[in-house]
């Protein structure tokens, strides 16, 4: 992956609901991209959890990047399905998402995410999913 | 199901990320919950469809009510996990969200979410979920 | 669907694993399948329960059935992933399962399949999945 | 895990529909439990692939069994649900599962289990699946 690639995925991940939210990239490679939040209260839900949505919003979102970086300009990803389970109540004040393709097909593409709470350094794993995506030429979006 | 609790469950679905997104309640009763979400920009992903972030938080946040409305008030609901289908990609301006309980365990609760595009009057189904949850005693969240 | 390859596909239901376990066809029409399992012990796991992976192998194979109905005989369908959900612990001799394309699209196929015990004539619910297959040409298979 | 138990888990792995497909105990410890399948034809589908059915039984087994490694003979394990992606078309003759319990809840138990095609010493990942089981005492079962 060139710098200029590399430089539009990295900006191009944070708009609409993702940018709305507050998600923002630390990193990426080809097949690989880890995304953070810095948590307030407009994440939580009724028992001062963060919710489970802002989770499944956050491995959704840095998955499908994650798979972003395996085409070029002229795909485009749409996630087809996804499983997430929540390992234990998520408390604390940053949240990280590491997402890996397992699975690079030409068009199937098969990522595991894990969101992890950060605290003093150290990462706790708290949720976990499988996502299936498919990737589409841009063209044939314009379309629809 | 009492008008207390209904009022209750009702006021309760909305604070936090839920609030913070836009998302309504329309409709509940015993092992069903029915919510709205009038669809801003900030809803949308970067090819303009609505993100599968937030049809997953919608999706999420409603079947845990759907459950919620199973329980006394000494219960609390946790997500232990779901998985999700994306069947098209959603466009348009209002979606709705149908949860029921289709497995109303003690402890287990098992529940179905549809998501659906209204546009003049009808609806067209753009996701489904099916979610896994635990009834909690609320004390016990106290303590974590 | 004519009578050609309505007899084809149920023919062709039965073979290999599924033969072995004793799986047969009710019905099929276009987007749905049936099949029926007399339970034996060997279909049991150390409990006495009919085993999750019975249901589970019976789930996909009706729904990748109810999938194959919607396509012509120049094309095969593969899963690319399912999720099921045990709602209880099944007990009985006679399983039914019935699957549901929901989504039937050129090639992503989302198919529904319920797993129910019947006893004495009544159907009772005890496994739910959700299937995603894709419709690949028969030929490329040829190739692998 | 005491030289009892651990004798008692492998034995007790292989019965009813286990032992009818064949399935194999290859190794055990706290957490962790290792299978594996020589394969036949009676365990393929219609397009000669290894039945996904088959993988499915082999996961949901082989997890079920690694979280009952973590309780005491006082407690059964029954799946909950689970959720399984197949990568590629499962060709071979020796199948393995790797099954890894990432969360030891003293009721919830969420494992991931791997199933790899061994083929000259190599292993290939062909289908990976997430599994949510609960710990039930024992004596609950006898009762239903």
């Amino acid at each position: 992956m060139d710098d200029t690639r590399r430089s539009f995925l990295a900006a191009d991940f944070v708009q609409g609901f993702i940018n709305y939210c507050g998600f923002e990239v630390e990193a990426l490679k080809t097949g690989q991209f880890v995304s953070r939040l810095t948590v307030r209260d407009d994440h939580r839900q009724q028992d001062g959890f963060i919710h489970a949505g802002v989770m499944a919003s956050m491995a959704d979102h840095t998955a499908g990047y994650a798979s972003y970086t395996t085409v070029t300009s002229a795909y485009r990803i749409l996630t087809i399905e996804f499983k997430i389970n929540y390992l234990r109540p998520a408390k604390g004040n940053l949240l990280r998402c590491r997402a890996n393709v397992i699975r690079n097909g030409r068009k199937i593409k098969v990522v595991e995410a894990d969101v992890l709470i950060v605290s003093q350094g150290e990462e706790t794993l708290v949720s976990k999913g499988m996502f299936t995506q498919i990737a589409v030429p841009a063209e044939s979006l314009r379309k629809t």
